[in-house]
């Protein structure tokens, strides 16, 4: 049940090569597994789960487990574990893929231009769940929503979004909604009306959104500076955005 | 110049013990370091750079550091670096204390009540100063400033930023601003007039705001809800009721 080669299968879930092979993830602490498992979306095969875990969780959630449960020790968790601080359980899920591209239309989406730092993805598809956002398109090079720190920093919120890994050059001429690119030279976004449809265009942390794509957007759109900062990080400038176009069709 | 005792005090750096005996603490990285150099905030005492940096930094920028620039080589920067990936230079500085306490009037300012996470910390001050706020009022179990992960992540903000560690239980009574708890059962921000004047209270990630601070504050605020996280990362609350509050005021 809990032999070496499953410890190597597991460690081996950190590295995005081997997750793409296995088409597998890794998910921990209670709250995150809980939220994962009872929304069903991502298939679980296998829970490792402390005393700990054993005696705080629902039956329900255990019931639903069954034979997938494998009670392990403190000292075998962190050995399998992704966090510096593993947290009462560590459950491995199937990915999702071959999902059909969703319709735009109707819909506020985001589209993200190689987001490379994973707490930054991960604290993006939490801030599309909390405003109601279902589908994210990102560029190939954007980080992998099924790296660890992605999952841990959605806060379960991957349950409950869409992400779509695309070729945003070719994808957005298609797409028929209108186009906000996020630029520190865009049009500042209190000037824009509330929206119920549209879609943000989020660049790097560094290099911001490529200028191909930026010539697809149908405007350039910006947060009003006060101060010196050269620039808000990524997920920062995402939820004020978000907030601000959609604000009154929330 | 670069003897053992200099590797093994700025590795001590990375620890808050070390950094509050030598009131010190490090920066990394080109533009942090120049920015930090630049704003003449912070007294540098020393800088490591590898050739790279040498070639590229600015004359003036090395002029002024004269005697205080060290040039290594790669392995040694690496040997100092707290970052996964060094980057050309790693800078020494003195750490800013006794800084009376500013007055808050006529301005918007933060208090943070444990904000435990230093990318969270560093993100928040760059949000101030990108939105030109002056003053952060910090509970004593908010991370550290200095913590080499906050100076990474404020990029160079902290140069611009008062920070403040305080007894937020003492403090606030005493400060005569309308204070503002972001929690999530408070009034959504969109029905807020725009103020030029307040004080926004954000609380630990995980607890929110101490049910004791609650009540110093006279009004709670949050932010509307159309999906289902549960939910907001603290810099990203912080971010959309910064933007919010002071929308017309920037």
């Amino acid at each position: 049940m809990f032999s070496k080669s499953t410890v190597k299968y597991i460690q081996s879930l950190q590295h995005k090569k081997f997750r793409d092979a296995h088409r597998a993830f890794i998910a921990e602490g209670p709250k995150v597994v809980a939220e994962l498992i009872r929304s069903e979306r991502f298939p679980c095969t296998a829970v490792y789960a402390t005393d700990a875990w054993v005696n705080d969780a629902a039956d329900v959630l255990k019931e639903k487990l069954s034979e997938k449960l494998i009670i392990i020790k403190d000292f075998e968790l962190e050995k399998i574990s992704a966090l510096t601080t593993p947290n009462q359980v560590l459950a491995v899920f199937s990915q999702l893929h071959d999902i059909p591209l969703p319709s735009v239309k109707d819909q506020f989406s985001l589209a993200l231009d190689d987001i490379r730092d994973p707490g930054n993805l991960g604290t993006i598809i939490r801030i599309a769940d909390w405003f109601g956002i279902r589908n994210i398109f990102c560029s190939a090079h954007t980080a992998d929503i099924y790296n660890p720190k992605v999952v841990q920093s959605t806060m379960a919120s991957l349950a409950r979004v869409d992400v779509f890994y695309v070729d945003l050059l070719t994808l957005l001429p298609s797409l028929d909604v209108t186009k906000y690119a996020a630029t520190l030279e865009g049009k500042p976004v209190e000037g824009f009306k509330a929206m119920e449809e549209g879609m943000l265009i989020i660049g790097n942390e560094s290099r911001g959104i490529d200028p191909d794509i930026i010539k697809l957007a149908d405007a350039e759109v910006s947060i009003s500076r006060a101060g010196m900062a050269e620039s808000l990080n990524a997920a920062v400038a995402t939820g004020v955005l978000v907030y601000a176009m959609k604000r009154s069709a929330t």
